[in-house]
């Protein structure tokens, strides 16, 4: 009792002084709790203890939502290991912040207006009143989702021939896989058998595509439907972004690959179009693919890079420098070109504050990158093109792969987990919770922001 | 002389609504006529008339003081094409804005006001007076260091061997292509004869170096000296950034290549001293190199790329983003992470304003080289590594090369010809000078400013 006691102290400690501190190291218990799951011999089908660089690799990939892998899911784990991956997965899509706020109301009770100020960050929602009310309705919406999702799925993997438990666990599987981004899949050769089946790639793309908007805009669609007009500017521009990266990367993958008897050269046109979509749409972090990535053009993935980079919505399920970032930064450079003092959009002003996390946000982001590519270029003989790849993929927490992963040396695999957990965690959480002066929200504007990173 | 009054006018009128794109076509005009002299067939050592495509790099290499070549300087051109190139690099090297100032000194009279106003832009000499003044400092300091690093080169080539004639022209075009960051070599295996030779890299290495630091803080040097306390704050930043940039860059040369058989691995260890410390000053931007770029480690050619990136100073003859640019990301990152609302060094507030121009050329810089490498990737069959660090280089107007320009069809040699334009111009002076709406100066802060791009 008195290390209950002890406990709740230190939490309270801890939370009072650096709620990212807190975040960061619930964070990393629950990785060290199912790197623990994972070692076990009974959940590796050959029974034996995996190494280790492999438990802890899948438990953050799988926690971080990114989906690369150095074993496959399919052959290396058993039914309980994969349970364990995708308990796992619908835990970390919860974000930091919201298992940091979860802990704070289950451990302490002397929190609550810490508690209610990192679930507030969190959701940045800031008239939303109870933590506890705010965090039932993240979880209830995830699980609703994921239920619909499956609902849809499961009859068709019957009519595909599996019986009804493998159709349940398959369909619960994706659809939960897709909704928290994460592109983890339960069929050792992936999503290529079903590569033309709109019946399943349809509700993997919708799962993927709301998770990837983040549960702030979530709420808004939930609390005001599609009245444009009322929602808040955060939403209009991870919405407006969103939808154009998913065009802009349809339109480029397509234009790429037409032709590319490799990838999809030699597919009907409609399952070119249908190709297009869906690979654009998993690069907001979805992870899923139907071709390989290797067999694509060099500018292609290229582009990809790009688009993951970018990522999906603040406070989501998905990853990246984040769609809000993107937007502040072109239309500040917009503003830059025009001589405009002010950077204005929808009627509102984004506060100078909001630019420089923007900026650190993506050139954090960079230099992860680059300091990464850099390591694993020495540690491996993969080419730039392979490496860069791999090395945005995991910081995007993206989990699009050319198969480097599970090359890699362990030295390799450690730089790759590292990425995946500074990208999941967020650079600006990560430098917070990591700092030793204590950082508080820096801004006292009047106007209206959108979150960044 | 209707035509003259006509000139004038049409000078005068765009010099007022927009300096940017006085200076533009300035540059652009001089582009055409270096690029017709090369044309001519006493230029080529064929006697024929070199192909157009070949010819615009090749004047656009040398005016924008890059130093790329799709042909070889030593063999292709007659001495006359090589004296053109040589002029080109010296006008090229005296900046775009100073042209254009010196353009409007020469043409019209009734500019007093304007003229000095794209001066003053130019070398962000707020309190020196005339233009005509300010234009004679910078010919004067550039013919000055180049007459002294051409006396010091001019002996050894004659010791080496050379008569008189030979070794003065070889002395003077060094000590041009030096200071002005060009990169262009007049010997057919470049500097390679003499890579252990300091009397010959020093001043190579001394020249760069200068040039690459800008008139404004080589200004600040001359009235001031050493006097550290004296200068302002752009010539304190400038100079720490790049010294600590020369630093990293010759640690990491040296820890990647020493065991490196293919390129300073069989050295003795003064040579691979001497070889890290001039690899990592030509990345400022002079562009010579004593080692094949391909036989580098992949790790050093993306280290490299990222050094090119950076650059020198401000108004230079070097290129790149410019170090003052990455001083401010680097700074407000720091106090975003500490959580200080204002962005401070050297007892200086950075204003916000500032900020957003940093940004905007950090951003469209990246944005620049992404365009480029997906357009190269298509164009030819280089490897994302080859490519990329040909983009940065020509970007970053550095000149390093792993060959890649001179295998190019002619669709990528322009690719890279606008590349180095924009790179040359920056991206700033092009947004403004293409714009429809003038842009005039934004800051209105009572703080002191870096230059910035
Ligand atoms: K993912
Ligand atoms: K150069």
């Amino acid at each position: 009792f008195a290390f209950v006691v002890a406990l709740r102290d230190f939490i309270d400690s801890v939370a009072s002084s650096s709620p990212a501190r807190l975040a960061l190291i619930v964070f990393v218990l629950v990785i060290m709790l199912f790197t623990t799951l994972l070692s076990l011999p009974a959940a590796a089908s050959n029974g034996q203890v995996t190494p280790f660089h492999d438990a802890l690799f899948t438990a953050v990939s799988a926690v971080c939502v990114t989906g690369l892998t150095t074993v496959s899911t399919a052959l290396h784990w058993t039914f309980f290991g994969q349970l364990v991956i995708l308990i796992a997965i619908f835990v970390g899509g919860l974000g930091i912040l919201t298992l940091a706020s979860l802990m704070a109301l289950m451990v302490s009770r002397r929190l609550g207006v810490r508690g209610k100020l990192i679930a507030q960050e969190a959701m940045n929602a800031g008239r939303l009143g109870e933590v506890g009310t705010l965090l039932k309705i993240v979880i209830t919406t995830s699980v609703v989702v994921e239920i619909v999702l499956a609902l849809v799925l499961v009859p068709r993997f019957m009519i595909l021939g599996e019986s009804f438990g493998k159709a349940v666990w398959h369909g619960v599987f994706y659809s939960i896989s897709a909704f928290n981004n994460a592109g983890f899949t339960p069929h050792s050769d992936g999503l290529v058998p079903y590569e033309a089946d709109p019946w399943i790639l349809t509700p993997l793309m919708v799962g993927v595509f709301l998770g990837s908007l983040g549960f702030p805009v979530m709420m808004i669609l939930l609390s005001q439907g599609f009245r444009i007009r009322k929602w808040n500017l955060h939403t209009k521009l991870t919405i407006q972004v969103s939808l154009i990266l998913v065009l802009v990367g349809m339109v480029g993958f397509a234009a790429f690959e037409w032709n590319n008897s490799k990838s999809i050269g030699n597919l009907s046109d409609g399952d070119k179009l249908l190709h297009s979509i869906f690979a654009s749409i998993m690069t907001r972090s979805g992870g899923f693919n139907l071709v390989d990535m290797q067999s694509l053009e060099p500018v292609s993935r290229v582009f990809t890079d790009a688009l993951m980079f970018a990522g999906g919505g603040s406070a989501s399920t998905a990853g990246g420098i984040k769609v809000t970032t993107l937007a502040v930064m072109f239309l500040a450079i917009a503003a830059e070109a025009r001589g405009d003092a002010d950077v204005k959009i929808y009627g509102r002003t984004i506060p100078q504050g909001t630019m420089r996390v923007a900026i650190s946000v993506i050139i954090m982001g960079a230099t992860f990158v680059l300091l990464a590519t850099g390591a694993l270029l020495i540690i491996s003989n993969a080419p730039l093109d392979q490496v860069l790849f791999e090395v945005i993929s995991a910081f995007a927490t993206c989990g699009l792969s050319t198969g480097l992963s599970s090359q890699l040396p362990p030295a390799g695999v450690y730089v790759l987990t590292v990425l995946m957990f500074a990208g999941r965690v967020g650079t600006i959480t990560l430098a917070a919770g990591l700092a030793l002066r204590q950082r508080r929200q820096l801004f006292h504007y009047p106007e209206e922001r959108p979150i960044i990173g």
